[in-house]
């Protein structure tokens, strides 16, 4: 047996035995792409598996993150962070080898995928990173960034809406840096894909622009790595290679879907030892494999250290260069030079501005709408648009793919060094949710921009107004929600959203225009970081009102109407529920006293409330779908207006 | 001008008038295609405009619902049950014509539309249930059913991954009776699709296996007719027809992104007047208009009333699809037949039994999942695959494809004649979201089969233990939202979904084994209808534990575990808030009296459950995502054991 094929079957039988003895897993995959993972980690990716996070390295995708073992053996087999009993610990708690590949939890990871298409998005999602910051860095005669992006996809990923979106982008940016092989293996769970699809994918991915080939003959090896170093070596274009596999490969289960999702069996796994001749014991991998294997260990540190030379001159003569590629930023000027607002404009008109003001400041930020860059006022007005003739430009087209550019900001976001920023109606959120629950769960910094955040949308009806976005996206554990409540908040919500590193944020913004409070009657908008504060507050209020974005106004109202009868008002500005959480309870008890009258006003789908005040609480909110209608009269309808509010609290207390 | 350049004209002005006088609006995409809307209201499609819920009527669905005003200038024209009025009415709250179309506001309207993407999918939604209610129906020499579904869709709607997933699915079922035209206008909000989008989208449905056909001269009517009557002729494929259109045609923003969405302005509707040689003042229409095109009314009526006399031959000779075909269908003798169950189970493998048990008696039950039905347990064992050979499947293989299963789920169910069941992972229903909101806004009967519903999932760890999707998906209005605690419950839970009528129901099912309840022991099962009821009470409970699904369990081990303390408590199970909601207040409080100490257990996010319970209660939850492991590993972890809640009460109240 030659070394490749030992450390093929290297690659197997870690995969079988751990998924043997988690009793739990996914055999099918890696013993269909054993090979092409040795191809690629062996002879074609560069990295160096003691800092899997250098900058410059090639990056490979996993979209079957089912298929994990595949990654963990090679991240063993390679020299990564990944133990022999760690993958003795396959699919066990706390062990660095869960389930399906988690970016947060193993280094060499490169992104968190199961869930199928979000990890061919996020490939195209790193080739738009890699692109625009390679046209802001690459400043010498020898460039600093020329890494490529691989990604391994499934039938079932080929077939998610978010893979042609995302296949439609790249193609249309001639991303030349990306590299898409497909394990081509006709199966999925139901049994043959011929089910459900009989698609003509490389046509498909013709269409979207890009070089298509596919290897009939997939266990070639000599053909397929001579196919790969072809296409790397004119890529002109996005690269979509299809290789015939077979799931389950070599096992009595071979082309089954029985392969797919169960472990093979004790009886399989013994007859698949004697057919591939591969006499060891489960988990002892031959000495000469590791040796052969572990050389990626010396070869990446010398790969990185002949890149740091390089980097070391750009810091000589471009500072910003170095800075930026070892993620010294610096975002307090930005802050610093965000503006100050006295008229009455919409959030999500401030959020423009303040995009407009900072950009300059933090060359690292990038993004765009999912065509709706007026309406988001995300556009960033002095600057080109991001293309395949200008990948400099700070304008990121991502047409209309919701779903797409949520999994492509994910991929942007785990480089760690560009923060992107996304947008589109808050209604569309839904579109994008699985990859705003990975962004969470990966702990990636991605901004989202939503406006038109409520019924106040107005003429645009039910199928445009948003009811249960805002408390479904408050559900999302680590994902923070600001919905300021006004152009001031908004400043503020954006200086949370460039600090926080460990999260996403959904900025909630409203179409309509609001009050610029004035701050010297209100409480500081500073305040805002607390999650929630009292806005204004009356000698003993015998009411605390509590309000998020457009609504503060309605609670402001509210306040000046209690007070003609003499009562006393607090009102509270709640723009981030997640945040006053984790507020001591002193503070929150000032804030919201539980010996008050609670009143909660959004125009939202109730629910999320009661946690903060009394049984008693009078809570104005969305029950139901919202209408067609002017905006005022649809929140009148629906009894967002003082007068009814006002009657309401007199109903409840009389 | 002819009669035809006057309907045209006739469209065009009530279109843009309407939208100025509403001063809201998107005239470019009415005043683009007023002369396809023109040729197929008055020269293809079949229908009757007194009757337009007539069976055998061809389907027009807009799935670029903003261009609403065109299809309200149709419905007026040729007929239905739009008037004047209506028309003048454009976006005023409560009007029967509201900013997007909905299908439950206006009859005549086939789909709720305006999220993009939605239409094309509920077209082949449509397409999927002619094809099988045909294969049950035309029995006779004359066939009963022979409709078609025309879409028009925009750039925007083939952007959208949903686009995708639908038209390979179409693509694979050769659904010949579909024919989409494409308003390709090359103009989307943010400008020249070219910004974003450079795909060959004609080599994308030749790639899915449609016909296509593309006609540049989109504006040559006589071309456009024969095009279209050739297509249809030899139909042997779903036809996708390019028209080469402009958006806001001849007038002063044609190609511009600028008529997409804001009304034209006085003067340029005057030059339009101008141009166009239409002398007349707003919402007048020329009496020659009306009169050519309410033809269409008697036309109809005779028309439907041929058909008629089809149907009652087929009353004669075969009254079962007399029967399907008006709509009474009795669903008696499968709820009688549903399984009662002793042995413990899964409450999906429960939800698969009561599914195999009844089919027989609901013809019009018909479903599948998205490549998992052996883990949905939703394969029907006695029955074939839907394909296109076998449209006479009960089983349907979506595909991996859960946003198009979805939205094809409502396209099925807008006919009212079938009752579409859809299956995924619970965590997916995210990828489905969108489509299960126009779902819970129609009003539309959707079931829902959502499976392996919490951490318990185990090892497939975080990306697939769904935490939030519970109370996110109870979050939608109209949704019921019914967890089973065990195998009978599950009936009943089904009983309810197959009675419901006016609104989408998801089951939420365990992956794991769950005991069966005693009936003897505990209240019936048929007490889930309440919502919500008291599963077991000793006398004078200290301690009210609620609880739902898998929970239960716990919630009934804690109860055993108080009693031993010489505590006393009720288990509540609590399937369903939605309908535990509308309980009176006398049950609500008999169930969760407010003078007891309050324990809720759900292995999902909190939030939602503050609103039953008093404010020292002790709720359960998951606050952050799961971890992949052994499932009892994974809920112990996350203090989802008897003795860790124990010990937690115990600390509580101390």
């Amino acid at each position: 047996m030659g070394i490749d094929e030992l450390i093929i079957n290297s690659i197997r039988f870690l995969s079988v035995d751990a998924i043997e003895k988690a009793n739990s897993g996914h055999p099918g995959m890696p013993l269909g792409t054993a090979h092409i993972g040795y191809l690629l980690f062996d002879k074609i990716l560069r990295y160096n598996p003691e800092n899997p996070k250098w900058v410059n390295r090639d990056r490979f995708v996993l979209s079957n993150g089912h298929g994990s073992m595949l990654l963990y053996s090679l991240l063993y087999l390679y020299g990564f962070d990944v133990s022999l009993e760690d993958i003795k610990s396959f699919r066990q708690l706390d062990s660095k080898t869960p389930g399906h590949p988690e970016a947060h939890v193993t280094r060499g990871v490169e992104a968190t995928t199961g869930p199928l298409g979000q990890g061919i998005a996020n490939a195209v999602g790193m080739a738009i990173e890699q692109k625009h910051l390679s046209s802001i860095c690459n400043k010498m005669e020898e460039p600093i960034l020329d890494y490529k992006m691989f990604a391994m996809v499934s039938d079932g990923d080929l077939m998610e809406g978010i893979s042609y979106e995302a296949g439609a982008l790249a193609g249309h940016l001639k991303l030349d840096n990306l590299f898409i092989i497909w394990d081509n293996n006709r199966i999925t769970i139901d049994g043959e894909t011929s089910l459900a699809w009989s698609e003509d994918v490389l046509k498909r991915f013709e269409a979207f622009g890009f070089r298509t080939e596919h290897i009939e003959d997939g266990y070639n090896l000599e053909l397929l790595e001579k196919t790969i170093r072809e296409l790397l070596k004119d890529q002109s274009k996005p690269v979509f290679l299809s290789v015939r596999t077979h799931i389950g490969y070599k096992s009595l289960k071979q082309d089954s879907s029985s392969s797919h999702g169960s472990p093979l069996g004790k009886d399989a796994v013994a007859k698949l030892r004697e057919d591939l001749n591969w006499p060891y014991e489960p988990f002892h991998i031959p000495s000469e494999v590791l040796e052969y294997t572990r050389r990626k260990v010396k070869e990446g540190k010398n790969l990185e250290g002949e890149w740091y030379g390089r980097l070391l001159k750009y810091k000589e003569h471009h500072k910003d260069v170095y800075d930026i590629l070892t993620k010294n930023i610096n975002i307090e000027e930005a802050i610093t030079n965000m503006p100050r607002f006295k008229e009455d404009m919409a959030t999500r008109q401030a959020s423009g501005k303040v995009l407009n003001a900072i950009y300059n400041y933090i060359p690292t930020l990038f993004g765009g709408s999912a065509d709706l860059h007026e309406s988001n006022n995300t556009y960033i007005h002095n600057e080109g648009d991001f293309s395949s003739t200008n990948y400099y430009g700070k304008n990121m087209h991502f047409g209309i793919r919701e779903h797409a550019m949520g999994a492509i900001a994910n991929g942007i976001a785990y480089g760690g060094i560009t923060t992107p920023y996304v947008a589109t109606f808050l209604i569309f959120s839904d579109y994008l949710r699985p990859s705003i629950r990975i962004a969470a769960m990966s702990k990636l910094h991605v901004i989202y921009i939503f406006t038109h955040d409520s019924i106040g949308v107005g003429e645009d009806g039910p199928t445009h107004q948003p009811v249960e976005q805002i408390p479904s996206l408050r559900l999302i554990p680590n994902l923070w929600v600001l919905r300021p409540a006004d152009a001031n908040e908004t400043a503020v919500c954006w200086e949370m959203a460039l600090r926080r590193k460990d999260g996403p944020v959904a900025l909630i913004l409203s179409r309509q225009k609001l009050k610029t409070l004035d701050r010297d009657v209100y409480a500081p908008a500073n305040m805002v970081k607390y999650g929630a504060y009292t806005l204004y507050k009356d000698e003993n209020p015998e009411y605390v009102i509590i309000a998020s974005g457009s609504e503060v106004g309605l609670a402001i109202g509210l306040k000046d109407k209690l007070r003609q009868d003499d009562k006393g008002a607090s009102v509270v500005s709640a723009p981030c529920l997640e945040i006053f959480d984790k507020q001591d309870e002193v503070y929150k008890n000032r804030v919201i006293p539980m010996n008050a009258k609670h009143i909660v006003i959004e125009a939202a789908k109730d629910g999320l409330w009661y946690k903060y005040v009394n049984k008693d609480a009078l809570i104005i909110a969305m029950d139901d779908f919202g209408k067609s209608g002017k905006g005022d009269d649809v929140m009148k309808h629906f009894g967002f207006d003082v007068d009814s509010i006002y009657s309401k609290v007199k109903q409840r207390w009389s």
